[in-house]
């Protein structure tokens, strides 16, 4: 048997609550353990899947949609694959969720809960000052919608939380699922 | 020891050429032996990968990086990943070819060589017809052009070799090459 199953690991937050950080401390704990990972990062997708799209909200929707098929490629070929975009609108989660599981893998939520206040006050790329002062159209949080998952595998509160117990929260419950063996 | 490695096997020829005939074939042969594989045909990718792109140089050729970007991703993780576009570019063939290897796969170019004669007698989709009135611009061999590879690792007949015997060729290349078990 092997250690893990292919599946998907779906950040979504807000621009700075950690989805990034996270996405590579478990990336790391994945390789560690000899596990197939691949990360479909900002900058990837930007290169490889996306040259081209802007931040229109039918834009973002091709952009998460086509990471999402990506994912699934990746997912039922024995994968874990993780997406650590935005995705802030939940129909276009939802058929990302579907187009996963309807090819037989596993779809796993995980909701970066950090408030606005908190990202924004921290603001390591100086991101939201820019955003807040008009500069940055369309920036999710400020002046474009972002949708809270109603029902995420799993919430981690990037506010309040340590990386560590963070990662441990999300190898934790794939474990108990039984998608990565202890 | 698996039965294969991950590795890309990239068509190019010709619409008409036979492109899609023989990677069913062969991703039929493939599956009964149990081996990963994906299809990145025409339809996959026009609805997954390449929404908005069109058929000028620079949309042709981002979509034909993409599908070079996803297949080296899937191969590099123990996946047959095989691709049924056109790829009129050899530049951009070539860039695939650089971005698959680099990634410690093989990229395993089958041109399917069948003279524009030949698929624009036969037709079966009525393109050449319409192209050669006018009616589809920039289209392949027509009014676009096809750049023929210069090595290629197999060459197909297809305007000349049946299909049973296009499949055992490339078959025996890859067993050859070591890339699949006999």
């Amino acid at each position: 048997m092997s250690a893990h199953q292919g599946f998907t690991l779906w950040f979504t937050g807000l621009s700075g609550a950690g989805k990034s950080t996270l996405s590579e401390a478990l990336e790391r704990e994945f390789r560690r353990r000899n596990f197939r990972v691949e990360v479909l990062d900002g900058d990837i997708v930007r290169t490889h899947l996306s040259k081209g799209l802007g931040f229109s909200k039918e834009d973002r929707d091709t952009n998460v949609l086509r990471i999402g098929f990506v994912c699934s490629l990746l997912a039922r070929n024995g994968v874990i694959s993780v997406s650590a975009a935005i995705s802030p609108y939940a129909d276009i989660r939802a058929q990302c969720r579907q187009m996963t599981e309807e090819s037989g893998t596993a779809f796993v939520e995980v909701y970066m809960n950090a408030p606005l206040e908190v990202v924004a006050a921290r603001d390591v790329k100086g991101l939201y000052k820019r955003a807040m002062a008009g500069e940055i159209p369309q920036f999710t949080g400020v002046s474009d919608p972002y949708e809270a998952p109603e029902n995420p595998e799993v919430i981690v509160d990037s506010g309040q939380e340590g990386i560590e117990a963070s990662t441990q929260k999300v190898l934790a419950y794939l474990e108990e699922r039984g998608l990565i063996s202890a």
